[in-house]
């Protein structure tokens, strides 16, 4: 007879050891609860009835600032591309503690878009606060119903995340740029920048974004073996560019919150500007090198860092023996639109950074120093 | 008889032992050389007859687009502060290889304006071309007569900061930002956002910036004294906020450059979302805490860095005892306004990275793996 040792917390774990890592494998379930009922593709649609009231004010406006702190102003600068790519519409995207002191131009043609997980980051709901009083029109993406962002706000999509328990971001992270998605079709709707044949195909795109992030999960194995040669490097870079930008910011955010691994994220273009100094044998480059419009530029910016004997990590697409020849680690990950890439190559840097932390043997759920939610300034 | 060892090197260097520290010593003068000519005091006005050309563009523009890589692109943050305070028009700021890659939204309603010390940075060529290609007004922040973005722009303002030959850039920046400076006085007079009186207060403000500038090279050797301390350290967080958060992204940038220290600039009321986990006794934090309108956040920035047994190298307003009492480390400058405390803070991380890069047998004005411009992509 086999006893199963469980109890109530594993309970809660459903079996994972850390909640960062069951909110790693719930992000396919998490994008497909946030997608749910937004769509619809006999009409190459997205329905958000939510916005329903400000949805004039989203037509006629001219330019949108989206402000956020942390991860979610991570999704923010993914979003800065959907929105512009989709909508035709200049989008600024800022620090909350920044922006709220800023002599920010505003006006009630600028729409508010705040991203917080919480719904209670108080330099978020602060900057909200200023721009209401100037006459914009606010929006939030949020994962809590009830919260004091989402009750304010104008307008609310919510990301239908769940309730993340790890203090490190992940699942709120993918269904934020899964909001931001939807929004920028929306925007292309209701602005006419967008045909019907194009949004049929982000739609589609869209919704095959959960079946792929589960191809990815497949590779927590063969990551966290990666994971072991390089977790007691004590300096990483993280190289990206365009949509893939954020992510290396985000994916070197992670390493920092939990593995306490001085990561930074940069866009890979500006290496030759100064990081590519510090780069040698101590200080390993994570580079996400998937298949993109930048992916020549890429290549040339990992060849830079082979140049100087540096280490590269890098996530490429399957079959790029090309890459794969020239890195000293790669994880491949399937061939996507750019678009869908960031949600792939997001799993990976979160599957890195949270078996570097385990096996470092941090407590990944509750890192030192930090708060889930930041409530105060 | 005394001999002095004197070679034709030392000669161009001027008696300095490298180009790099004889550039920080040229600053008042470049920042003066800069000025020369430009501003009325009787009338407070700026003048950039170099901009008569386009000046029906500028005034009438409703967005300006700031493009730069590196350093360059650390004065166009503190240029989007100016420009937007003075001008009242919405500026972004962009660095040039993610530029060149959006989906920007441009039209003949945006002003490009370029910063770039050599006028060939590749990347920042390429997306003025690309910006001028869709209509836009176009002018350059530069410091080479004849370059090619020089000659290409409908408008260039020269910083005469004298050839730049250390590879980490100094005087080039405060030569920039001195421009930008200009540039914003100059929106502000032909947009009419800007009145005389506090044209004429910004003006001999901006006119005392060499002055205080020579304050701060008086600090030369207290800076040393400092950096001795602090040199074997391996890894930075460099902290501002509002027109210092740049200037400490430059900070930054110039340990990394030539003292391979693995030095990250963060806002920071951002550290609470990350950064904050990394705090231990071996990174100490560099913080830009002079007076200004976010000094209470700074302060406790500060504090909850000590909270977590965190080590504190902050620059501070004269007779600042308070803070001083907290830090490990203070280097006081004179009060100013906050848009020359940009300048001050920017002498005093300079000569901390000079020193911390001498002191660790680095090649100061040649760093390994950089060129002085970037002409490929």
């Amino acid at each position: 007879k086999k006893y199963i040792d469980w109890n109530p917390v594993m309970a809660e774990k459903a079996g994972f050891r850390h909640f960062m890592q069951k909110e790693i494998y719930e992000q396919p379930r998490a994008v497909t609860d946030t997608l749910r009922g937004k769509y619809s593709l006999e009409e190459s649609l997205i329905r958000l009835p939510e916005l329903d009231e400000i949805s004039g004010a989203l037509k006629d406006a001219s330019r949108i600032h989206i402000v956020a702190c942390g991860t979610s102003w991570h999704a923010g600068l993914v979003g800065k591309f959907l929105l512009e790519k989709f909508a035709g519409v200049p989008v600024e995207v800022d620090i909350a503690s920044e922006y709220r002191y800023r002599d920010t131009i505003l006006d009630e043609n600028v729409i508010f878009l705040a991203i917080t997980q919480s719904g209670e980051t108080a330099d978020t709901l602060a900057a909200m606060r200023m721009a209401k009083k100037k006459g914009c029109s606010t929006l939030a993406i949020c994962n809590v119903l009830g919260s004091s962002v989402s009750r304010e706000a104008d307008g609310v999509i919510y990301t239908h995340a769940g309730p993340e328990i790890g203090v490190a971001s992940t699942k709120a992270f993918t269904t934020q740029i899964t909001c931001l998605y939807m929004l920028g079709i929306y925007l292309g709707q209701i602005r006419n920048t967008m045909n019907e044949k194009s949004r049929s195909e982000y739609i589609h795109s869209l919704l095959g974004v959960p079946e792929q992030m589960e191809y990815v999960l497949n590779k927590d194995s063969e990551i966290e073996n990666i994971a072991k040669d390089f977790k007691d490097y004590k300096d990483f870079l993280f190289l990206g560019r365009h949509l893939n930008y954020p992510v290396a910011l985000e994916g070197a955010l992670k390493l920092k919150e939990i593995s306490y691994i001085h990561a930074e994220g940069y866009p890979a273009g500006e290496m030759k500007h100064g990081p590519i100094a510090l780069i040698d044998e101590n200080m390993p480059v994570f580079t996400l090198a998937t298949k993109s419009r930048v992916y020549d530029k890429i290549v040339s910016n990992i060849e830079e860092v082979k140049a100087r004997d540096g280490i590269v990590i890098a996530t490429v697409t399957e079959n790029d023996t090309h890459l794969a020849d020239k890195c000293d680690a790669v994880i491949s990950i399937p061939g996507t639109s750019e678009e869908v890439s960031v949600f792939l190559n997001t799993v990976v840097t979160q599957f890195f950074a949270y078996h570097c932390a385990r096996l470092l043997g941090n407590d990944v759920d509750q890192p030192r120093n930090l708060a889930k939610s930041v409530t105060v300034e």
